[in-house]
């Protein structure tokens, strides 16, 4: 057995997503073996977020700043607003750096599997945003799964009553997709969304 | 995109084994969302490991203490030596509880290939504990590749000249293995060292 600092820190790593007890101990020797290179470097990659980050207090970004430097960037489009599940798909959406407008982070979907209602959701916040009248259109960027789409058409709904265009992403064949690997709804989707070509 | 802190940790993580550039954001985000539950006892960990984890110098396991533990526990059989790559094959090896006596580590394999010759290796250490006169058998636990056994070959040949029992593992299939998905190499150990049943 190896010593108890060691079990502690493999507990650690392992409970992270995509870690197992086996890869975890190997990542833990692999740290041992590189102290200055690899493992100080992580400590304080990981003090310095735990320090330094928060949640903005208007989309729900994590940043350095409240509001985050997307909220405070007068170059974006106030009147553009992109509803999204969680923080990681606001940076994946981030990434395309197509969308000029800014976010609003649910922190979650609605499920009653997991017993996640509408309370629990940044509802409240995301309507409050929209009667200020500054936004035009809001993009309902749910996830293409069962409760992604629960979600989206719940708030399609709440947004109902306002004067503002409510839109969603396209489904169809992703960049690089090969017809053989997509499931049929995918393929359903994207021939009833066909385009003419030329 | 994300903050550079985010990002600095998303790239210390990325380099562990086993976590690429995505499963590390996944990883961040768990962290970011469980401060005091996660991120803060992992800072912990870390930081113990880094302050109290040192290398023996007797066997190169790694510990609180040089001497190791395993070193120094008397109820270890001083006579019966494994001989093993990496500290992790030292502990996969104690895990299975059977081992009694004491390791060593070489830090390696031979390779031609990444240019590891017998000098990178602590095999001089190795010679000076046999050469002390307490050990009567050297178990050779080289991993089954091909490296591995080169490198056994070539200890089984320094330790040729001491008056001592060498020996290696038993090759086989594993506990647990189906015959269906082992390579013919294992099948063949396996048969040529059948034993007779009851």
């Amino acid at each position: 057995m190896s010593s108890p600092e060691i079990e502690a820190l493999v507990q650690s790593l392992s409970r992270l997503p995509g870690l197992g007890p086996r890869s975890a101990r190997r990542a833990v020797l692999h740290l041992l073996k590189r102290r200055e290179s690899a493992l100080q470097p992580l400590i304080s990659s990981l003090q310095a977020v735990d320090e330094r980050m928060l949640s903005c207090g208007t989309c729900g970004n994590i940043d350095t700043s409240d509001p985050c430097h997307i909220c405070r960037d007068h170059r974006r489009d106030g009147s553009l607003l992109a509803v999204v599940e969680d923080v990681a798909d606001l940076w994946a959406m981030d990434r395309s750096r197509l969308f000029s407008g800014r976010y609003h982070v649910l922190g979650g979907r609605l499920s009653a599997l997991d017993g996640v209602g509408p309370d629990d959701l940044a509802i409240g916040g995301l309507l409050s945003r929209v009667e200020t009248g500054e936004v035009a259109e809001v993009v309902l960027a749910m996830n293409a799964t069962m409760e992604g789409q629960t979600t989206l058409h719940y708030l399609a709904e709440q947004l109902d009553r306002f004067d503002i265009t409510v839109s969603t992403l396209a489904h169809g064949v992703p960049v690089g997709g090969e017809l053989d690997y997509l499931d049929e709804g995918t393929i359903a989707q994207a021939l009833r969304a066909r385009r003419a070509v030329g």
